[in-house]
């Protein structure tokens, strides 16, 4: 998984980059806080202004029976782990379930501030913006 | 361009978004400071763990006569700018053209510190890390 993150064809030495290119971020595995494999990362929201990563895009169907959808999930309920090659998020199925419909809806408006502090109440998230 | 930004297909009330999809990014104009159109965002490059944009991988052939090169580019030498719908950057055609070649390599090592010490030298760029 680390040779995915590091290179892109070449056969350089292995070390694991602390960087990664946004086209390469679709598809990281989530994980729980046991290890086990729950999810994957679809795209990231970025606040184009500061280049922060405030949200993910996630799919977690097929790991958890919620039937494909994505959610949006506060970018600071995930911890890159190193030795997964992932993110790890303590976020539980039942809280996706029940997180805000708009969540889930691709057509969501990221301009709508009441959405975003729905979103982030509802998972007890700081707010990103003042 | 706003509604490129701030919709998915669906007819919301167009307010400009702080926020942009990383899936959405690629393609976002990138003007000099004259407001010239003269390149645009390919992707980002983000720190894993802390989920900042360090770098974007830029390309300005077709514009500059550099023969459609992709150049990988200090995040803080773009300043979004909400009127042009894209980002300012004060790198001139000169600098691009003799900035270091790895930046120009789609298989660059990004767990290379040295070459990434050298582009942001390069540029005047402050370190990303500590």
């Amino acid at each position: 998984m680390n040779e995915t993150f590091n290179t892109k064809g070449t056969a350089r030495a292995a070390v694991p980059s602390p960087l990664i290119e946004s086209n390469r971020v679709e598809g990281t595995a989530v994980f729980d806080p046991s290890g086990k494999h729950i999810g994957s990362i679809k795209r990231l929201v970025i606040e184009k202004m500061s280049g922060r990563v405030v949200y993910t895009v996630a799919s977690f169907g097929g790991f958890l029976g919620l039937g494909g959808n994505d959610y949006t999930i506060p970018w600071n309920k995930l911890t890159y782990d190193v030795s997964l090659g992932g993110y790890q998020t303590d976020i539980t199925e039942s809280q996706l379930k029940g997180s805000p419909p708009f969540s889930q809806d691709p057509g969501w408006d990221y301009a709508d501030r009441e959405h975003e502090r729905a979103l982030n109440d509802y998972y007890d998230a700081p707010y990103y913006w003042r």
